[in-house]
């Protein structure tokens, strides 16, 4: 019998589609600075706290989070009108999931890219024969 | 003053890469796998239980994470030679956080599918006028 974890590798899965909109950088790193200045944001702020993020990819992060229902967008009637991001409940709980990738990339750096030199050091040796 | 926190947003800082290698739909369902079966698996394997995935997408999916020292190739000496990929330490910790955000997505899966109905929906009405 399928149980529901074996369901995620589904192309059809209707969860597949979940993990692939939080499994996105821009994705993390809005959640993660939501989460960490615990208040709702204004466009301008993000994009300057998002060091590389476009105008372009910081919008459509935006607005797939909003459309995923993890983020809110609310527009305040002044002139000219504010508009902010502020995380909903859901959000906030995905933002937990995302903070504890970014707290423990944050804690392994250093040995990843240890990893990742030793790897180009192998590869950049001439193949050795099979034992 | 700067702290580690404020630093991943830091297009320079060393953390970022490793956080962009696992905001990556294909890492995230690698490692889910090789967790959940709990033994290294063989290419022809993952791939049949990864729906989608290429054989290109597998191969880099997987050369990263070697590289990463997140999974380790075996190459046992038969012939013709079997090439196994099983989970490091590091790719087992790596995994828990992974699964993690796969565990949540099939948990809310049909909230999340159901706020895109709506937000759908809305986009679809004529824009509303200020209050």
């Amino acid at each position: 019998m399928e149980t529901m974890q074996d369901s995620i590798y589904r192309r059809d899965c209707p969860s597949r589609t979940v993990v692939e909109a939080l499994a996105n950088k821009w994705v993390l790193y809005v959640l993660a600075a939501l989460r960490r200045y615990d208040r709702p944001m204004r466009f301008s702020e993000l994009r300057r706290l998002l060091d590389g993020i476009t105008q372009k990819m910081l919008t459509q992060t935006l607005r797939s989070l909003e459309r995923d229902g993890l983020v809110r967008r609310t527009v305040y009637p002044t002139v000219p009108p504010r508009v902010e991001y502020g995380l909903t409940e859901l959000g906030v709980e995905a933002g937990k999931l995302t903070s504890a990738i970014s707290a423990w990339s944050v804690e392994h750096a250093r040995q990843i890219h240890s990893a990742r030199k030793d790897f180009d050091e192998r590869a950049a040796m001439p193949p050795q024969p099979l034992p």
